[in-house]
């Protein structure tokens, strides 16, 4: 059971956990890397963060035990960025905050809508599939634009998601 | 259904949702406030935040719809804080945060326990009673010391909260 950042002087957990996760760009970086985005350019290109303050939340995550970086070229050198236990274990954080987000921030509809995989529902965000009743895994959830999801903002992000994954298809093959 | 902040050039809830409640500041005010907590002096005592820091968190709560005002005093005119449905809408994401500290951030295990007053046992935070399968309300779950939990932080919580609590109960009688 990994151990992440140093913040045992609250006695909460939530206080604790708040420290590592309660920040928006570190939470935007955890949904690119489940979406399954490893690379700084990509990650910083689906946050639409600075490339500094992208480059300061990659660090601390990875001091923080979120993700752990994994050499990809030699020449020049360039690492990734890949999920580990304690970053696949923030999901169902996600989960809440995506369906608070759902409710209380999308008057016209979820911008974006889960598809559960293994039913083949489109499910509400939770630690559930509404559809099914099985656990929701990250990878066993995927995306797809809502009502009013079409459109610039969506085509751009399905663009640089596909490619990432298609190079995790190619590493792997 | 309630519509707060402004935030939705994102076309993602989770992005949305994350300017609202992604800090840490914020999310201890909400566990303050879902304790019994509406006062200024108390919030700032429970949380640890500075003056300055509490005015502005709560200020930015209120504008986002977490939290209103209530005036409980006239001379001087005193204002307490009160969770809307909004504000009372984010317990799973507190949740959420919970379990994942007790799991990562909790090494000689988790500082506060809750206890699920429908059916008395102790529950893992979620979005079900891990005892009777119950939905947790916020209402229903009492923190209590783990193992680890005692000591003068936990004693001084518990006084803030009960005498929170007393005040609320002279109210409502």
């Amino acid at each position: 059971m990994p151990r992440i950042a140093q913040s045992a002087d609250q006695p909460c957990s939530l206080a604790r956990a708040a420290r590592v996760l309660a920040d928006p760009w570190t939470l935007l970086l955890l949904r690119n890397a489940f979406l399954g985005v490893t690379r700084f350019d990509d990650f910083q290109a689906l946050s639409g963060a600075a490339k500094t303050v992208t480059a300061d939340r990659l660090a601390r995550m990875v001091a923080d035990g979120l993700l752990t970086r994994r050499r990809y070229a030699e020449r020049p050198p360039r690492d990734e960025y890949v999920l580990t236990e304690a970053g696949r274990a923030s999901f169902p954080v996600l989960m809440a905050l995506m369906a608070y987000g759902d409710r209380f921030l999308a008057a016209d509809g979820p911008p974006l809508l889960l598809r559960h995989r293994a039913c083949g529902a489109v499910t509400a965000p939770g630690e559930r599939c509404t559809g099914c009743g099985a656990p929701l895994k990250p990878r066993a959830v995927w995306p797809e634009p809502g009502p009013d999801g079409h459109g610039p903002e969506f085509e751009r992000m399905a663009l640089i998601v596909s490619r990432a994954r298609g190079r995790r298809r190619q590493a792997s093959a």
